[in-house]
């Protein structure tokens, strides 16, 4: 166990904040709530910027930039919106040394803004779909601020995009939560319980909300990314019109989806152990990492280094540019460059010393297991490129195992209150309750329903209300 | 020359704009002095900072992200920085409801935060240097905006590097103009003259500032980039210190340098012609269009288009997924289409119909020239690669020789006015004056040094106050 690392058990917020500050991925930042993301961290974010862009690209969105600022009379055009994310805003009232004829707030989300483009942009069904992404800051006043998780200023990306139909529009959001759950599961190994939200946890000013909730390593549900349908709410409030094949104007349907920063949290939270941050190697800015030691410097320079150095290039060359660093920091005793590492959580430590020099071989050690593997340098690129997708295959079915070992069914009030005491996790229940009902259950137990899962075909009977044929949910404590 | 878009030697400013609309680039946001990067722009923008940020990560630097809000106090630590910057600020007062205790202003570039921290992070010579990069959107308050050039709020990037020695930091600043230079000159095929600002010019706080100066096409200057060595001033006003290897504490050195969205400015009024937008083949985002024509529909779905798809895809192998698109749009006539992607500066155009079809070839034209070459789908390829290099070479070539045929030399402020009067462009002469002499000069003629350039070694006579062994400058009415 890691001196510098709170124990999991004792306190699961401090491990987490220990494991950020080891890892060097995050800072708070002079303003309240605000975070700085350190290179360790953003090269993270980097990573998996792109599998989710290129996963948007093939799928036929294009991205854009709109503006930071919106006047504070476009949130007050959708009603549901405007109460949902106007206690949250930050307002700039002053700029260029005068006060602002009116306010602006800083994008809490951009719906009204690009509805407001849209407008101007459709006219015809011809000028239908508009399939467009946006990668940017945005801004939610939190009082309560934690890093990655919840702070007052994050990174995400917003879809926004618009169709002649109703059905397109659905299929659209049912489309990016499939994607989302792909990348998620793919490249982040977070297994995701994907499904419907409930009325009460709708995203302010949309018809339904569709999400993906993971399962942290505390056994709360983290909400990983969500998908919103839209109906025709800002189409109305924007007024994006277009002329149909019949000449007649029809309100466009409109979708919107994001994923922000929080999932460096969910990585954090679900892979991560005593030792610190382990980044599944899809996402790891930094796949290996080759140690070239030994107490004699001149070996190090003249044999071992450039050793290292050429075996780096032949990895690089095949798992991509960067993916892989020589380790210089000689001045460090060797198990504090081992720590180095292993603390920002790069899956796999190549050792290079004495023994293995004159073997003309390498030590591979796994970040997820600490297993270690003795393989020749001509052997070592196969066997780096196998480790790491088993590394890969091992986080994500640890996590759906821990998830699996962790999801109870239940039948009844009574069960459902005790099973959240004893053993916590995911709890499925048939439920046919109110908004009120939900809300009754939340103020009693804390615990939300996180989603009314896709593939949940299952009909029971209600555990709260007794109802019968009524749908599954998971409920679960949540982030 | 395309209707829609207004002759350059008619209105020029019109003519920019008319480009940018009918490219379908930008658009002016809801609020004052705010742009929309639309996804044909922002995708050419995603193209530069790929170039920029491998050249960036080339060098040894890395991102990460710092808050889009700044204590308005930290402003005010370095004299210059908030003399310069603060009437430009937007200014948030309230958040969450309330009103701050102390205004935030939203970033109009980010010493002084990036300083803040860093002053955190370092402690010792063994920290140093930090070779930080950060991708991001600021704010500089504008009266009189222009859409890429000069707008409220625009996307850059921002290095901040600091340094144990002073002869470091300066080889940094010195390196990154480098790195500009080759970037604009071999990727947005943009000649750059580069060189050293005027102490009137250097940005607020900085020791020096170097720059990067391109010849629009109404032969006026732009500034494309800037490097600049900022000495010990941040580091004094955020304290700054490490421990050097004798354990004593010294102040870091620091710089800065960014380049913006205002490039794509520079592109347009770098390459663009009389009917509308051309893009550079290294930063194009679709490098050609392929546009099977037929009137006959069957004949289009069955062998025209599938066998374009087939192109594509042998295109895209060689060139990069998605640098080259099939053009479906068969609604519109032939000459429409043709026009769609000219306007959007698309480098080549490939035609596949009936005669092409029939001789297993395909026709090639070229945006910059309109040249039109015949050849083989097995010849297709390898041809379009030569073209689009051939492009490349001829767009830079013609800017370069373009900023030549507008470069002249003179040696009294008689000939000065004249020249300027009469001919505009860029001149060079050896210039010793004070600081009010340069005022005077711009009042006079609005023209201002843009730099003393890098390689200019030649001395001679100032051509403004008769002193000897006056250093060269370049002058010009600049953006």
């Amino acid at each position: 166990m890691a001196r510098n690392i709170t124990p999991r058990e004792k306190d699961y917020s401090q491990w987490y904040l220990d494991v950020i500050r080891a890892g060097e991925l995050a800072d708070y930042a002079p303003v309240r709530g605000c975070m700085v993301i350190r290179p360790n961290g953003y090269s993270l974010w980097e990573v998996i910027q792109r599998h989710f862009d290129e996963a948007f690209k093939d799928t036929g969105h294009v991205n854009a930039y709109f503006p930071l600022l919106i006047p504070s009379s476009f949130l007050e055009k959708e009603a549901d919106h405007v109460e949902g994310f106007a206690p949250e805003c930050a307002v700039v009232t002053h700029a260029g040394g005068e006060e602002l004829e009116e306010p602006l707030v800083v994008r809490p989300t951009s719906e009204t803004v690009i509805g407001h483009m849209y407008s101007k942009w459709v006219q015809s069904w011809r000028d239908l779909p508009i399939l467009i992404n946006q990668w940017c800051n945005v801004m939610r006043w939190e009082k309560r601020p934690r890093l990655f998780l919840r702070t007052s200023e994050f990174l995400w990306q917003e879809g926004h995009t618009a169709h002649a139909a109703k059905e397109e529009a659905v299929e659209e959001t049912l489309r990016m939560l499939e994607v989302y759950r792909e990348v998620m599961e793919t490249r982040l190994a977070l297994p995701v319980v994907t499904g419907e939200k409930s009325e009460a946890e709708r995203f302010p000013g949309a018809d339904n909300t569709y999400t993906c909730e993971a399962m942290m390593t505390d056994m709360k549900a983290l909400q990983a990314g969500t998908s919103h349908f839209l109906g025709q709410n800002f189409a109305k409030a924007f007024d994006i019109t277009f002329q149909n094949k019949d000449g007649e104007r029809e309100y466009a349907w409109t979708t919107s989806w994001g994923v922000s920063t929080r999932l460096i949290g969910a990585i954090i939270m679900t892979h991560s152990d005593k030792d610190g941050l382990v980044i599944p190697p899809e996402v790891a800015p930094v796949k290996a990492v080759i140690m070239p030691i030994s107490d004699d410097e001149k070996a190090l320079s003249e044999t071992f280094e450039p050793e290292a150095m050429e075996l780096r290039d032949r990895l690089n060359a095949l798992l991509g540019k960067r993916s892989v660093k020589v380790d210089t920091q000689y001045h460090m005793r060797p198990g504090d460059r081992f720590f180095y590492h292993l603390q920002r959580g790069v899956p796999l430590r190549i050792e290079l010393g004495k023994k293995e020099y004159e073997s003309q071989s390498v030590r591979l050690v796994r970040r997820d297991t600490g297993e270690k593997t003795d393989v020749s340098w001509d052997r070592a690129p196969e066997t780096v490129r196998q480790l790491l997708e088993s590394i890969q295959k091992n986080l994500y079915t640890r996590a759906l195992e821990f998830r699996k070992a962790n999801t109870h069914h239940v039948k009844s009030y009574e069960e459902f209150k005790n099973v959240l005491e004893t053993r916590g996790g995911f709890i499925t229940a048939h439920f046919a309750g109110t908004r009120e009902d939900e809300k009754e259950i939340k103020s009693e137990t804390t615990a939300t329903i996180r989603c009314y899962p896709m593939n949940g075909q299952s009909r029971g009977t209600c555990f709260y209300t007794g109802k019968d044929d009524a749908p599954l949910a998971v409920f679960a404590k949540a982030y």
